[in-house]
């Protein structure tokens, strides 16, 4: 895969990563290192909660939406930094047995002001589901470098 | 430990997690899974990087947030659940070798319109490694369960 800089982003440009299918056991050996709770851990317990069955911590969506994104050809720029979050969201929870992609939008592109030697991305990632319902809505700040040739 | 429910919590209460030291090789497995970017997998490559080191995922320090919150006092009642975030930052970043802890105050509580069994709290936690920088910063809403006795 080419490097890309943030030269070779653009506003409106439209990105879809791969998918992940999520089993029952990914969801509670995530939910029993980070967060053990009953909706997380246990089929049973997780009948009595809110949400009617086992359902994946919202950190371990998160934390799978980052894998596509880094894997998707939107990342092959090294170095991309998240600088803070306009938005962080699970409108519907992830269930086991579902298989999840991303769509990655670009809505503002900017030069850095502290860092001349990088650009900022403001990107839009809705996570689905296979019903294409929307399991994360993310709306993140990137750092991206720019392109070394074009800096003086 | 006593169940809490919204009742329990109020207006500038302030919660002190225990603490969680963070090694190199948790930071390489959790950006194996979750992040496969230089600055989280090898300390050669991640020297090259803004980071001058290695450092740990963002969603990593996140999780671990979690699990500190989860395992704190705040986190007695049954069922607590994130209704969206004003904020999540990483200011500084958890390097090898951290040991990091959360300070929790609540700055917001009302009663939930759209679930009569819930109430909603706005909730600060800060992320401090051993020298106190701070790791994280994130601002949630959380739904909280109401006492059954106090529903009618």
């Amino acid at each position: 895969m080419k490097e890309k800089y943030y030269e070779d982003y653009h506003v409106g440009q439209i990105f879809k990563t791969g998918s992940i299918f999520v089993d029952a056991a990914s969801i509670k050996e995530f939910a029993g290192q980070f967060d053990p709770q009953p909706q997380h851990l246990d089929e049973i317990a997780a009948q009595k909660t809110i949400f009617r069955g086992l359902v994946a911590s919202g950190w371990h969506t998160a934390s799978l939406t980052m894998r596509l994104f880094i894997e998707s050809e939107f990342t092959s720029a090294s170095g991309i930094i998240g600088a803070g979050f306009d938005e962080l969201s699970w409108p519907n929870p992830l269930r086991p047995g579902d298989t999840i992609h991303v769509v990655i939008d670009i809505i503002k592109a900017r030069l850095s002001q502290s860092r001349s030697t990088h650009g900022l991305l403001k990107v839009r990632m809705i996570t689905y589901n296979q019903n294409d319902q929307i399991v994360q809505r993310e709306i993140v700040n990137l750092l991206v470098p720019r392109n070394p040739l074009n800096l003086s």
